[in-house]
């Protein structure tokens, strides 16, 4: 199997950097780590798994929510310390009730914030 | 100025992940790290610059090249640790010669690279 470079030490785990896009509109979901067990995972299943550094465990996206990201394609950068994962997102990939977790704009000058995006499910009755 | 939450330890340096994006296609052109110099400068000047974890110094994106990255959105995640940055790109943003630096290409089963996309420089031109 073709791994990625897992480069990055965080804490005591080796990591690569993992991006997943949807793969119809390009929108960018969420970044986390993913290391070599999640990689595996990912790639024997289908779907995307990732590092939890707050859990120092390996966690299955959408394990308890149902909201799982589908692998449609897999891109490397030029180092191969990062992934992007081209993903069906079921339901939204927030655990707060967005789409996309870069729900929040900063103005260019990085004085205001504003939130962008409509809410997709409800937290209060999934988690 | 609002900040994102450097709370990633790469080294001896407190980063935050950044996604460079081009702000028309939507396609990923990089994944660095950013730490709090990095990003003042990135707000200060209107172009993105990262925290290079080889050199442990800040870097403006297309300083030797050219290539820089203009600002056009930025977004934060739901924890504020990570960053996408919506950007004019120009040039190239992969020192390889290519736009994007994810330009390999993982069959879904992780046995074949496939290298996807045209040069639109080359490196030995530039660098």
């Amino acid at each position: 199997m073709i791994k990625p470079n897992f480069r990055h030490k965080i804490g005591d785990r080796l990591v690569a950097t993992a991006v997943a896009q949807d793969y119809q509109t390009g929108e960018v979901l969420m970044v986390a780590f993913i290391d070599e067990e999640a990689y595996t995972k990912s790639i024997e299943t289908g779907y995307v798994h990732y590092y939890s550094t707050s859990r120092k465990s390996v966690w299955y996206k959408g394990e308890t929510s149902g909201h799982t990201q589908k692998i449609k394609e897999i891109f490397f950068d030029c180092d191969e310390d990062a992934i992007v994962f081209k993903v069906e997102q079921l339901g939204g990939a927030c655990h707060t009730g967005h789409y996309s977790c870069f729900y929040t704009r900063i103005s260019p000058d990085s004085m205001t914030k504003t939130e962008t995006q409509n809410m997709v499910f409800n937290p209060d009755e999934v988690y």
